[in-house]
């Protein structure tokens, strides 16, 4: 934890007081005193720092602090990552993983290459899910939920659902090992929204790139090695991101 | 898998005779029959096709095949990377995912905030972490194995090792969270070779950032959001292939 995440309803009058795993970390971790200062932050709000005025630092640990946050959380991160569903204990990874490097929301989708099995897991539940987002926030210093939506169905997705997302995004990348395109020539100026699609392992078939397609979206591969989904969704964040930093300069 | 690799003492006049998982993935996977060609490489060798011979379908699973291996591998990745030794269980995942990506040498090498225990893993051992090279090129495509090179003493490695390495690099990079430089301003110009140096969880210390400046490092930031090693290598892996592109592009 690089900052201690809080709902605000857990704040009164700027004290928070902790009693789980937060107070034991606290405690065990930063090994923090009365006086002492800790980066804190509200889920979806703003950050600071908290004054602790009292602590118990034997089992059952707690934790009393005074609240000062004066820091306005990030601006929504300016990717969205449309997923097709992946392996549970891959995506519980990827979860945090991109929380961490930063996305504003997470779509799951079903497509031909995903195991029936996978909708049935454990994970896409709210309270199963909710916590890798937040060891994701945790471990970047950040507020901002990611929004997570599971759509079981591919056609119902991709005909009722994402034409109406579209005007949110200036662009449409569809990650396929033959796109024709190189991200670089796709991806341009500052912080215009981007919806990413990511298949499963073993990659999109035809009919859900023409879907994809017919919607706008473009084609585009990072080169011929062919890699797990986990390590390419990390790969096409970063990619993107240090584009648009390029871009943000030359434009400059 | 998706090449099959195999050393070369296993090849006889362009036969090769398969009893092991290999067999069992072109049987239950591939459902190879006689007469199908699947992806072949040898072990730090060339790449082609292997036509079935023979097959026995059912446990114990065998195939025979011959080969035909007409492509070169690829050229060195450009990309050597230092890092301070992870966990067990996250270098595992890192080896595999680096290997997927692409890398020409591993060093891994000690820091003061990596925990001591860390040097009794087992996966230090060449033949465990040999099997996870190995899933990384079976991923990617690949037959090139990095070369891995193990360092307990950072004092050693910096003061008697790395200067005789430094020669082979035009951009020596240390990822460092508070780092001066964006990495696109030091990245540039094709296929140069790089050294990238990730700290343990927690980063590294002053004496360590010291030690590398010493030596010519460039301290680089990703930004503000605190990442993960695991995550951390990858994003950077990413976003130096993507600038690299970038610049070849502009520079042709």
């Amino acid at each position: 934890m690089n900052i201690i995440l809080a709902n605000a309803e857990e704040v009164n009058s700027q004290r928070l007081t902790l009693s789980d795993n937060r107070a034991k970390h606290i405690v065990k971790v930063l090994r923090a005193e009365v006086g002492d200062q800790v980066r804190v932050g509200l889920i979806n709000g703003d950050m600071g720092t908290g004054t602790i005025l009292a602590i118990k630092s034997k089992y059952p640990f707690s934790v009393e602090m005074e609240l000062n946050l004066s820091r306005q959380p990030h601006s929504i991160p300016p990717l969205d990552l449309i997923l097709a569903l992946p392996r549970p204990i891959m995506l519980k990874r990827i979860l945090s993983q991109v929380t961490a490097l930063g996305v504003g929301s997470i779509h799951l989708i079903n497509a031909n290459r995903v195991e029936k099995s996978f909708w049935e897991a454990g994970i896409l539940k709210p309270e199963e899910y909710y916590t890798h987002l937040l060891h994701g926030l945790e471990q970047a210093v950040d507020t901002r939920l990611p929004s997570v939506h599971i759509h079981p169905k591919f056609k119902t997705f991709m005909e009722d659902i994402f034409p109406s997302l579209a005007q949110n995004y200036h662009h449409l990348l569809l990650a396929h090992p033959t796109g024709e395109q190189q991200l670089g020539n796709v991806i341009g100026c500052k912080n215009n929204r981007i919806a990413l699609a990511v298949g499963p392992e073993g990659g999109w078939v035809d009919y859900e790139v023409k879907k994809f397609q017919k919607q706008g979206f473009h084609s585009c591969t990072i080169g011929e090695r062919i890699l797990k989904v986990d390590t390419a969704v990390i790969a096409l964040h970063a990619r993107i991101s240090a584009l648009r930093e390029v871009s943000k300069v030359s434009e400059s």
